[in-house]
């Protein structure tokens, strides 16, 4: 097989004096940051479907992009032909891990026969792609969204039959995730929702998904998968209502179904933003919630409403989402993947490189700044002081359950309290940020 | 006592053809429809804080309006005669109730004992006042947001004596509430939230959250009030974000600490536009979530981010929100509150009237729209049409969890399925909707 | 040629009483309002391009509709078999006009000459469709954003061959616009904007547009072409930014070019709401700047941010719309072209007419409800009245720049002003509009 | 005088080592980068509303803050004691401006009489504290917008004794202004707007303010005033809608009256972002039309949808910003006025100067990483490749005017053109960025 980049090859450090494009300036993955190596930390991962399967078409024009890859054929060997560009690339990129949707991987044919066998063939190819290059699977997923079977959605759909069919691709691509050692599973609802409230039946729906997520984890510990179960919250696009909407919204779908133990969420940037949420918010809700599973690191565009999906290339941004993972304990079976694409008019080769070297340097800046964050966590010990009323008897009393509502009363009134307000500092913990970015 | 409103005499409904301003033209509050009184419907309310206690200020300005009861004096002679005028507007516009914070009745005064005092002493007046007028409490709630004290929030707050001075207020306002008779009892967590995730500690602040809420219900039962607690979301202003950012988000919440089937929410317009929600949704959701406690009547703009509590003026989305409610099984113990303020260039004292008869005419216009859409419920019987696949063998026993995820997938590959989408009619739908609002 | 719509006969005027999903019940082309025919007034047309050449397709997934008219075959007989069923659709539906895109007609092929070829033979068959059918042309336009030579604009592209490439398409389509005697040009600049400012030089591209606009014009000049030259304004999407953002910043760059008087604008309700404009605003602002050409009528879903193409389906909206244009003076050239899609799940064949035929009736009510508005023209009056300071003789003086800064401050101290402000009546005006609206 | 900011010395340049939080890590006033010192650069100026007279108020609830300068008693005296302490504060922040409102400097009483006399007094007052401390007045501005009588908007009042009164305003305030050497006059128009279309006359209001702004000039130049005029575009907020909506509306404003080459934009980061458009995005406009004035230096929430004026924290964004504005040549008697408040919460009177003090290093990196872009200017050579092609004679001779679009369309046929498009390199470039920023 024809090395597809022949321009480029392994991206190796070469430190920021570096003037070379395709090298790392910041990201060493064998540099130690608080005890482990940013490799281990980041646990970075490319997707097969932003780089290699997407064509640079937009809802106002076909595609741009004239890959060596994209050819006309029996499926599997054009499957295979992706499949070598996509490990190649990996392989020159020196990241640890990919990911997936099953249909990204090979066509999925004319009919459920032949997806099955598609895939099956596919799975083989890959497993021995992962065993020449090493490059790992971060998560696999099915794509349960694109086909116009699912145009109403997939467990949610009215048609119990789509509903088979989807489990149908979940069966399989879990298997093959499985299989391939892959270190999570992820379930985006891509059109699990809503176009219009004037056909749809709310409840009947989170039924339907509810009990969807519970076949999933069931047959998870059927299969002895050792994955993390992943949901991927996103409020809106394709469908004007996505019921995975953010995380506190995933958190409470999870309570009802009695999932919240066995189900974590994949965290979007782009995706936060467009619930209304900062990316830093939905990571640290979902860390305090105890759910936090995986990252898509990428970006939107602040004042497009659809998910841009663009390279992260924010320091700033990615310093205090990175700061949240590590206060959270960091990745156990997550990592980094970018969900990410060049934009449309970047239709070079290339571009697909300096796209992900620049990102990956980003979250290795990020990464480095976060760490001495926590090196010397001032905002912890400012956030510690400024709740520590809280560690005195009446306080502890309160969270204990020890306390009415009416005991507490009396107290103050017999107390008759009159507690000020003390400054919370934000200008100064913002100037302490810039201190730990900038130097 | 003199009379405030003397230009306008008790507000009547006087049908389509009446050009005069002060009446109704289509509520008539004895007017059945689907079996209960119009009036029995929409238990419509006046909200203190907006039509007697806002000065007509904004953020650029100080107030406009010049109020024959925005005077000054001692504090419980001024409480009265603002209690005057506003029981004299309730029972001139003919709605049978109306809703207060603590602080909109009486100033706080300057001490914990002189708020318990002033605000005893008020609670008698109203007491006197609805006895009066028979205008009924639909709810009550304690402003735990405005003071300085509360800048960092309430039961959230970093102080617990914040927490036990808020925990006083709700303890006062809780009582009072019982003592009038109130249907319900409100809690808007207006600072409970955060202006930067830099000093905020999420889940310490949830917990606090979490117990502030049970020590409400314990409370309530203790009290014997048979009324229902509400949680009012929304999803930011004036934090950054606040924690009960929607009822997706509160109903998680609720769950979490076991009080799902304790606490209802009571869901605003223009809260649900500012999280990116339509009305409809969070009403479809609370319902679907059995949930939904009461309205905030109002609407925002759609193209200003900020609450701006106008009255609701849309039959349209006034019609598909009502529908939803009297899907749900309409109101219990909850109504339409008028959580509306006329605009700050709205100084005239009569506008106050015009605002709310008006938006009660969406009300009634509302109801009687949707009362014909449920007389004859197409868009019900279209939906069980469209998810009637789910009532065969195979959809029953997915949902009753007979089926595992292998199971269904070995028997979507066995029959080779190859479910086709079928319309969603959306148009058609919304045509229909329009042929009951429009004839 | 076979029909294509076979179970749709002509959709007629049936009244508000019919159940006949397929027929009109307000829209009575020929009754006379406010002087005019229905028809005259709305000059309603169809577009080629959202009901004959979307496939159902979005970002997340490719077409679900299988039209008849979606063939393969050579370009022109492909282009017939969609012109016919386009035609029979614009007949049964009557309405008056139809709108195009060069692309929507036939395919541009793989050379220029082949473009101006296929397009040609193309308009040939459109004339004479035309002639069979009595449908005429509200406009056409040229599509010089979806090929991927447009990536980075067509008038502002850096390469001056993609200039020349979108001044070909521009000359051939209003060359045949003017033949097929369409009462308008539209040019829509898609992509003319920016992904990123890294790359752009705002100034040079700002240039090449006011030329490529110029040239335009000079050519309507000589062609003789009588219809009105029309920009549609959007803010953004596909582009992080486009030039014509909103009506107020198209008459800023006509002013520039010196443009002002020869082109106005087509303006789209779906692109007022993501400039972050009501579509009401949009419309007066144009009409007070005397810009106002023609509209695109839809609309966007208020929660999702990306151009949602709807069919209008709220007379409330409508009528405000409706009432600006009457009192701008009505269409001209203009006319109201259904820039609406049916949502992708609307994959019937009888969903394009449901569509159209709510949409079309939505207008007719709009338009009933906004001439009632005139006829008694209430707001107008309070307005006058409201401004009628400025009849007086300062207010004229100021108006005809006879007094200095100056001059009027020592006016104002000498006489000791203390103006105060009144009632802007916002809530009785609503109540006015509701009344018209509801009766 | 007693000092009031006791605890704080004047703030001194010790450079990134330092751990003093009240010194400048970055900031050193007399360093040269490109040419001139980073004072000169900068022009650093602190704005006396946000800091010496909001009392930490918002919509939900009263002044937080207790400022030693918040007294009671004659107007004289108390506006003494504030600029007193406002002189105190500039003075030991080391910047070398401040900007004003006529009302923040005084009580404008309760007659014009008594605003003319009150701010005459005052203006005598600021120019001996100037003269003593070496301060200067970046730029004044008259509140219009925030008394009652201005509630329906002051050039745009329908009642033009309230014109008159914004004009005695303008008047008195520019004349302030001219003689404290002010190098700029600023007028924001914050209600000159509509709440509401059904009581607006736009064209009528456009006509008023367009006057207005004449008048403003014209008396400039009366007054011989050598500064610039600015009108500060925003896009809402406290209006629905504001007439100076963003750069573009005002620049059509401008020309329609003949201002364009009078009157330039005071660009407001938050407002730019909540008209839709990134803060680089209303700079790079501004500069391209010829119209950059000054910048208010602030930032918004990205999910809050109002003007939080926080201070700016992103050294990412404020480089892009600092960039356009130095190729634009810097600004001449513009500069950076922190237009940006401490939280609600940061009731400290030290908060006051770590808020400015951290925005001023983020100003101080901005200009130096910008510096750095513009001294090997890699993004301009890149941007003069990507246009090369419009040197050549074809694209020179179509911006000459010297093309018809019948001559391109002819060339482009007869040579068959068949352009392509080619990468725009949007990845590369924010690689480049980023290399600029963190080394």
């Amino acid at each position: 097989m024809a090395e597809v980049f022949a321009n480029v090859g392994k991206v190796r450090f070469e430190g920021p004096q570096s003037d070379n494009l395709f090298a790392f300036r910041h990201y060493n993955p064998d540099e130690v940051v608080l005890g482990k190596t940013m490799a281990e930390h980041l646990r970075l991962a490319v997707c097969y479907w932003h780089t290699f399967c997407w064509p640079g078409s937009d809802v106002f024009g076909p595609g741009v992009f004239e890959r060596p890859w994209f050819k006309s054929g029996d499926a599997i060997s054009v499957a295979k032909g992706k499949a070598d560009a996509a490990f190649e690339f990996f392989s020159k990129l020196s990241v640890p891990f990919y990911t997936f949707h099953d249909c990204d991987v090979v066509s999925e044919g004319h009919s459920i026969g032949e997806y099955v066998e598609n895939f099956a063939r596919m799975t083989d190819y890959l497993e021995q792609k992962q065993a020449e290059t090493g490059v790992k699977l971060l998560w696999g997923t099915a794509n349960v969204f694109s086909n116009p079977r699912y145009a109403a959605g997939a467990a949610t759909n009215p048609n119990p039959e789509v509903f088979a069919y989807a489990a149908t691709q979940v069966f399989n691509a879990m298997g093959a995730t499985h299989r391939l050692g892959g270190a999570n599973y992820v379930l985006w609802g891509g059109r699990e929702g809503y176009e219009t409230l004037l056909n749809t039946d709310l409840k009947r729906e989170r039924a339907q998904l509810g009990r969807f997520m519970q076949m999933v984890v069931e047959h998870k510990h059927k299969l002895g998968f050792k994955g993390t179960i992943l949901i991927e919250p996103k409020p809106q696009e394709p469908t004007k209502h996505q019921y995975d909407y953010d995380s506190a919204t995933v958190y409470g779908f999870l309570k009802d179904f009695g999932l919240e133990k066995e189900i974590k969420v994949n965290i979007e940037a782009n995706h936060a933003t467009l619930a209304g949420h900062s990316f830093q918010h939905e990571i640290a809700t979902a860390v305090s919630l105890g759910i936090l599973g995986s990252i898509d690191a990428n970006r939107g565009d602040p004042q497009n409403g659809w998910d841009t999906d663009q390279f992260p290339n924010s320091v700033e941004e990615m310093t205090l989402a990175t700061y949240e993972i590590l206060k959270g304990g960091g990745f156990t079976t997550g990592g980094f993947n970018f969900d990410s694409k060049v934009r449309r008019q970047s239709s070079d080769l290339e571009d697909l490189f300096l796209g992900h070297i620049g990102a990956i340097d980003v979250l290795a800046l990020a990464l480095k700044r976060a760490a001495k964050m926590i090196e010397k966590d001032t905002l912890a010990e400012l956030k510690d002081k400024r709740y520590a009323g809280w560690n005195g008897e009446f306080g502890k009393q309160v969270l204990a359950g020890q306390q009415s509502l009416e005991d507490v009363a009396q107290w103050a009134i017999s107390n008759n309290i009159a507690p000020k307000h003390v400054s919370g500092r934000q200008e100064h913990l913002e100037n302490i940020v810039n201190r730990y970015i900038y130097g």
